[in-house]
């Protein structure tokens, strides 16, 4: 009997990044990756809806035997993570605590930026997790709804992504913020853009990596630790045909993408 | 018993275009709305998919016993027209015909681009169409990926899309073309920007109204022009919640939006 999987999900290509940090940071481990291509993005959803498909999503994961989901999407982690949690009986992780503990940690003024989408940014769900682990942490948000599209149409070095990167980031650098979290999974392609506008001395906070560490962490309070070694090659769902996710999904992924198959989550 | 409506669908908020325009050209109709806000967009997505969403769409229309049906969204005529007017009784009025025969008449050199979401320019709709028209025409086509998010962002006077604008355009300029298809119900707003990049000599033709036009002719062919004087106001039915709707669509009908009903297709 195969070791069961870590589930992962996402509302499009974006998880990819935490889920090439799950490779990385737990090499022994069999994931499972489902990215809800048919209804992506979520950024711009409200929480209803999102609530919604995340609930959708995980069903399915847990149909496929997961021990433990990733919610490896800022919108949905921001909306739906309790509500996962309490519906179901594995550890749920997700985005944005480990994104935001990292961030106190590296911060020394305390002035905390974070960047995502209209709905990661609109619910509220940074602040509050940056104020349970320090009070008196100020913080800046900003939406940068043209942020996702850049990074998926390959412009992540291009001079249009430089420019709109200055003027999201503007009013967040004049409040002289010393940390900025990458809150959405897409933004680790355009890390090299954003680390050029804000500066050397502004620290970049990056979720996916923070939450393959959390996941570690959880796999190891809940002796769930996988032996698989190797491990099995990952197995991608998506809700649409996967010719784009497949196109796009490599460069999130780093590798080519491959065994991407279709099913139904509504 | 009131009269019937025309039913307008798009993935979102881009139909609004067209709804402004019906409200110009045939004022005496009643208008229902529906904007599949959940899903969209619809540019990025498979034939497929694209296919199920138009059909759900348009059943839901159907149940509101419109008489005639406008696939307001370039994606979803580009796939589904035929489709769709193969399996419903009233007439169905697609955006890609009207624009493509407008364009075939302002065009002296026979060479005319068009611009669009991915899943429209990847279908080849535009092609057949100005084919269609005339044999030896020249088509150079763009996907624009970046438009749609630009425009919702409200950026349609900015630097930014200046420079993305240069930088999708610039292919077709360099073919000599003298033509440009708008076609996505989106880029009506960048009207402006699109006509400072191609320069004066370049004629922007506007599915929009030429929309407008192919469903008053439509009207006068099946004698099922409305009455109503006045017509009551537009009704508006979405898949999310209607704040976003509400908020980015005003600047699509160029009046604040309000009645706004949320409703399931799936």
């Amino acid at each position: 009997m195969p070791e069961r999987a870590i589930g992962v999900f996402d509302s499009g290509v974006g998880g990819l990044t935490v889920l090439k940090e799950l490779r990385r940071q737990v090499p022994g481990e069999n994931l499972i990756y489902l990215g809800d291509t048919a209804r992506v993005p979520y950024g711009t959803k409200s929480a209803t809806t999102v609530l919604r498909y995340a609930h959708e999503a995980a069903r399915f994961l847990l149909e496929q035997k997961v021990k433990l989901l990733v919610v490896a999407c800022n919108t949905a982690s921001a909306v739906a993570l309790d509500g996962l949690s309490e519906s179901y009986q594995i550890p749920v992780v997700g985005v944005i605590e480990p994104g935001a503990r990292r961030a106190i940690e590296v911060s020394a003024n305390g002035r905390i930026g974070v960047v995502g989408t209209e709905g990661t940014i609109r619910s509220g769900a940074y602040e509050r997790a940056l104020r349970r682990e320090r009070a008196d942490v100020i913080v800046h948000t900003a939406a940068c709804p043209l942020f996702v599209p850049l990074a998926e149409e390959g412009w992540a070095g291009h001079e249009v992504t430089r420019l709109a990167t200055r003027e999201y980031l503007a009013p967040l650098l004049a409040e002289g913020i010393d940390t900025l979290v990458l809150g959405c999974t897409h933004y680790p392609l355009l890390k090299p853009m954003l680390q050029e506008v804000v500066g050397p001395q502004v620290r970049l906070v990056d979720s996916a990596q923070e939450t393959a560490k959390a996941v570690a962490a959880q796999l190891s309070t809940h002796r769930l630790q996988g032996q698989a070694q190797p491990a099995s090659s990952p197995r991608y769902f998506v809700t649409d045909i996967p010719d784009r996710f497949e196109r796009v999904g490599g460069a999130f992924l780093g590798e080519p993408l491959q065994g991407v198959t279709t099913v139904s989550l509504d």
